[in-house]
């Protein structure tokens, strides 16, 4: 089979189109003929070897596949790696059937992403009716959804940030009431005009840096900032729990595999109301953009220049 | 009248019995013939000029009062201040009839401590059935209602610190399902060891410190650390956010002052579960001692000497 393989540490220019055996599934697993498979953030991480997890050598990328099982249902599947495939290896526990009227490109914007911003709004945030949310980086694969997430449970004000005017629009059509410059100079400042000069209750962040330092001091009493991922590669400022007392702040860590650690069947519940909302309508994907397997370098190297916007996905059979 | 003030900043010994006019009510305000103030942590800090909110001289400590109002209800309020006294004044939005059934001590430890309690649980920790609460000093004002409201809700394990056998006992007696002394050389291994081994899902912290590092250390994927009050004085490390990813990890920050500015009315809601609680037997109040207005320098050294339980009250007839 075709497949992209990463035998060195480094940047989109260690991806490289390979071909190698099917995989063998194991005791309990399942072969998946991936028709797509989901490109995202992390998989940047992990060529480089930054991602929480370390990586080890050589290693197919990619966690996310849409596609057959040998019985034939069409399926999208959370894997640990070599998803940038034709053939994948999957657990069933951690495989959802896609609903007929639900494409691939959906599931695979929700196997991780649309789960990412169901549990940051409902696990860590715990959003309540009413309330004003930012979502950073609100055009990406997670910020598309969780805009459109935000406005079906019933947030007041949500503010999208993104940085070209281009994103803005595509955050507003999503939903977003308001659209901030993700390059504003204060973003305290910008995130409090937003919200009509008030302080807001909800920041959902990936950026790092200035951005989450500014975030924080710009939240309401109660207000919590939920941090999934420092795009910028920059760290913000260590948090010092005595000042958490002066807004009663919270902030919370999110790392997605640590859902499937929780009591009950909390990562199938996010998709089935993901597709639920998907056939309802009050969710859509975005794409970002179909890569051939042979484009794999070219799909990071657009991710990682940070001007795409939704979902990125490969299509195997190119 | 009779009251204690203050007119330099210190420790106990700067709390003086003095003779003082009556207090006269705002324009919307309510006098209220004190027959109990409650004393919190929180007096011992605002004497020193430590507290969260700064304090000005010459000034009567107290933020909790029992007595009646001139038109005859028994009433319970939180007031900003001039506790310590036979007469206060009271906004009428933060003054609650207590029902018949409870009596004053309870009612004062309900007003801050019991608050306290509820709302670390519902709004910062947002405890689930079945989950495992640690709760730090577990025999004083917070901790005694929080052990309590945890079982009452429903929590798997809970698992009480406190610094005396005497306590842990009284812990026990409350719900506790284990006792840990918060002494303990290392409080991750000795709150793992309380959970059969496994890490925490919920800890409230008082404490600071060593004690608040070890336990977000000992915290499970998606756990909550909920800091309300630094007892022993000494900062925790700050807390570096990338790493809040590890466990999914929340730090949540909680200043009683700030439930009113929540929409609704959360905190009457609090106030109407808490005697409801009581009325039904499942939270009772634990008195650390009824002292009279002239030995509210002994309450506080008591209370600062960290040897109390439960709730310290002033009778302002002694």
């Amino acid at each position: 089979m075709r497949a992209v393989q990463v035998t060195e540490f480094g940047g989109p220019e260690v991806l490289r189109q390979v071909e190698l055996p099917d995989p063998e599934p194991g005791e309990g697993q399942v072969l998946v003929d991936v028709t797509h498979a989901g490109v995202n953030y992390a998989d940047t991480h992990q060529a480089e070897n930054t991602y929480l997890a370390p990586s080890e050598l050589p290693l197919v990328p990619g966690g996310e596949v849409a596609g057959r099982t040998g019985d034939g249902r069409r399926v999208v599947s959370l894997i640990d790696g070599g998803g940038y495939a034709q053939r994948a290896v999957a657990d069933p526990a951690r495989t959802y059937d896609i609903p007929d009227g639900v494409d691939e490109l959906t599931a695979l914007s929700f196997i991780v992403q649309g789960t990412t911003a169901w549990m940051l709004l409902r696990r860590n945030a715990h959003l309540r009716a009413g309330e004003s949310v930012v979502v950073h980086a609100a055009a990406g694969g997670v910020g598309t959804i969780a805009v459109q997430l935000a406005k079906a449970w019933g947030a007041g004000r949500v503010i999208a940030t993104a940085s070209s005017q281009e994103k803005r629009d595509l955050a507003r059509s999503l939903g977003a009431d308001e659209a901030v410059d993700s390059r504003a100079e204060n973003m305290t400042a910008a995130l409090r005009a937003a919200n009509g000069g008030e302080r807001v209750d909800i920041v959902l962040d990936m950026t790092g840096g200035r951005v989450t330092d500014e975030s924080l001091a710009a939240l309401a009493p109660f207000g919590r900032l939920a941090f999934f991922g420092m795009a910028s590669r920059e760290q913000p400022k260590p948090v010092v729990l005595p000042t958490l007392l002066k807004h009663s702040t919270t902030v919370s860590g999110m790392w997605l595999p640590h859902a499937f650690t929780l009591p009950g069947n909390v990562f199938g519940e996010a998709m089935s109301e993901l597709f639920e909302l998907a056939l309802a309508g009050d969710v859509r994907a975005i794409s970002g953009g179909v890569f051939g397997l042979s484009e794999a370098r070219a799909a990071h190297e657009a991710l990682r220049s940070r001007g795409t916007t939704g979902k990125l996905v490969l299509d195997t059979s190119k």
